[in-house]
C-alpha cells in the first residue's frame, strides 16, 4: 500500500500462500497484481521484499532463486537478521537485510496501514561484501516509504533488538501470565498502564516463537541480565531499601524520557 | 475537574502544599476554592479525598482529623491500600479506601483531564467494620465521576495490584535500564512496541518508590514468581525448545486478548 502510494515502483506484485489473502490484498489496493503463483509474482521483478515469517524464508528463497535475474535486488523485513542474512545472501547475490521498526501486535492484511512506515526507524544490515548499489537501492526504498534508515551489522542488530524488542516481548508475556492466572479477576481491574505494557503480548505466538528461537543466544544474554537486575530489586524490596529502588526508577525514567519516538 | 463537571458537590475545595499549585488548579477550573491553608480547605467538608503521595497521608491526616466533623466521609486514591486503610481508619470513623485505576505516567496538575475517570475501574476497599453509609457515599462518588466500581478487601487489593500494576512498573523500569545502557544507540531505533511497553517507566520515581516500599511483601512475592518464570524461559531458549516458548506465548496472547479495556 505504501509502495504504491509513494510510487516507488512501476508495478507492485504481491504473492501470498493463500489465494484469498492475495485477493484481499488486491481488493485493498495494495498491489497491481496479486496471486498465489510464485513464478508469476517474481518473473520480471527488479526488487523483492520477503515479508513472511522467518521460518519459511529459506525454503521460499530456494524456490525463487532459479526464477529471477541475478540483477534482482532482494531484501526482507524479518526481526532477526544474522541467520536470515547468512542464508539469503548465499542464494541472492544482491541481498540486503532490512528491519523496519514498525507494525503492531496485529497480524494479517486487515492490520495493513499505508502510513505504517511514516517516520519509522528502519535498520538495514549489509555485510562487508554486500553489493554497494544493492545497498543503495534498499536504503532508497525505505527512505521513499517514509522511514529513517540506519545501518548496523547483522550481529549488532540482533544484539540490540534482543534488548529493545525481543526481551520486552517475552517479559510482557510472562507478566501477563502471572497477572491473569489466579486470584480474583484481575481482568476486571487493569488500567491503562497494564494495557499499554502488555499490548505486545497479543502478538502472533508462532511468529514470536520463531523470532525467539532464531535469536535465542542474544535474547538469552539479555534475559540473564534482566534476571540479575530483578534479583537486585528483590533484595531491595526485602530490605525495604528505598534508596536503591528510587535510584533504579530514576535511571529508567531518565532513559525513557530521552527516547525520541517517531511513531 | 470531573467532580465539578459532574456536579457531585455544591462546592469543591482544593488544598495543595504549594500555593502556586493550588492557584494553577483554580485557574484550570478544578475547584471553587483552592489554597495552601489546610484549615480553610477542610473546615466544613462533608467529603474529603486524599490525592497525595502515600508517604504523606498519615501526617496530613493527623493534622486534618481535629479540624473536621466526625460525620465527614474520607477516602483516598493511593495505589496501596492495606497500610493506608489501617492508618486512616484509626483517625477517621468514616474512612473508606479507594483506588481509581486511571491516570498516566505524567504527574502534576498539567496532566489533569476532566474525563480521566470515564469508564475507568475503581476499587473501593472497605473492611468488615467500615461504616455502611460511608461506603455507599464513596461508591456513589466514583460512580458519579464515571467509574465502574468494584469492592475488594484491602489485602486482596494489594495482592492483585502488585501483579497487575506494581510488578509491571518495576519490570518496565528494569528492561528500560537494560535496553538503554550500553551498546550502540538503541534510543534511535525503538519502535512502537517498546514505546508502549515502557511508558509506565516514565512515572514519578518518588511516588513509585513509596508504592513499592508500602506493598513490598506482595510485590516481592509477584517478583519471585516472575523470576521463576523467566528462569524457565531462559532454559527454553538454551534448549531451543519451541514448544515451551509457543505454549507460554499462546497463553499470554489468550489472556491479553481477553482483557476488557475501558479506557
Amino acid at each position: 500500500m505504501a509502495a504504491r502510494q509513494r510510487k516507488v515502483a512501476d508495478k507492485v506484485a504481491i504473492w501470498a500462500r493463500r489465494l484469498e489473502a492475495a485477493d484481499q490484498a488486491f481488493t485493498l489496493g495494495a498491489a497491481d497484481e496479486a496471486g498465489s503463483d510464485l513464478r508469476c509474482a517474481v518473473a520480471d521483478a527488479d526488487f523483492i521484499v520477503f515479508a513472511t515469517p522467518i521460518g519459511v524464508m529459506q525454503s521460499l528463497a530456494l524456490q525463487i532463486a532459479p526464477l529471477i535475474s541475478p540483477a534482482c535486488v532482494v531484501t526482507d523485513v524479518g526481526s532477526v537478521k544474522y541467520p536470515v542474512v547468512t542464508a539469503l545472501s548465499e542464494l541472492f547475490p544482491k541481498f540486503v537485510g532490512s528491519h523496519p521498526m514498525a507494525g503492531s501486535e496485529q497480524a494479517g492484511i486487515e492490520a495493513a496501514r499505508r502510513d505504517l512506515f511514516d517516520n519509522a526507524a528502519c535498520i538495514i544490515t549489509p555485510q562487508p561484501d554486500t553489493d554497494k548499489p544493492a545497498m543503495q537501492t534498499v536504503y532508497d526504498f525505505w527512505k521513499k516509504l517514509g522511514c529513517q534508515v540506519w545501518t548496523l551489522r547483522p550481529e549488532q542488530h540482533d544484539e540490540i533488538i534482543a534488548r529493545i524488542s525481543h526481551l520486552p516481548h517475552l517479559v510482557a508475556a510472562a507478566v501477563v501470565n502471572i497477572a491473569c492466572t489466579d486470584g480474583a479477576k484481575p481482568l476486571d481491574f487493569v488500567g491503562p498502564g497494564f494495557k499499554d505494557f502488555s499490548r505486545i503480548a497479543s502478538g502472533p505466538p508462532e511468529m514470536w516463537t520463531e523470532i525467539c528461537q532464531e535469536n535465542r543466544h542474544e535474547i538469552g544474554r539479555a534475559l540473564d541480565t534482566l534476571i540479575e537486575e530483578l534479583g537486585k530489586l528483590r533484595a531491595a524490596l526485602a530490605n525495604n531499601d528505598g534508596v536503591e529502588l528510587k535510584t533504579m526508577l530514576k535511571r529508567a525514567k531518565h532513559y525513557r524520557d530521552e527516547l525520541r519516538f517517531r511513531v
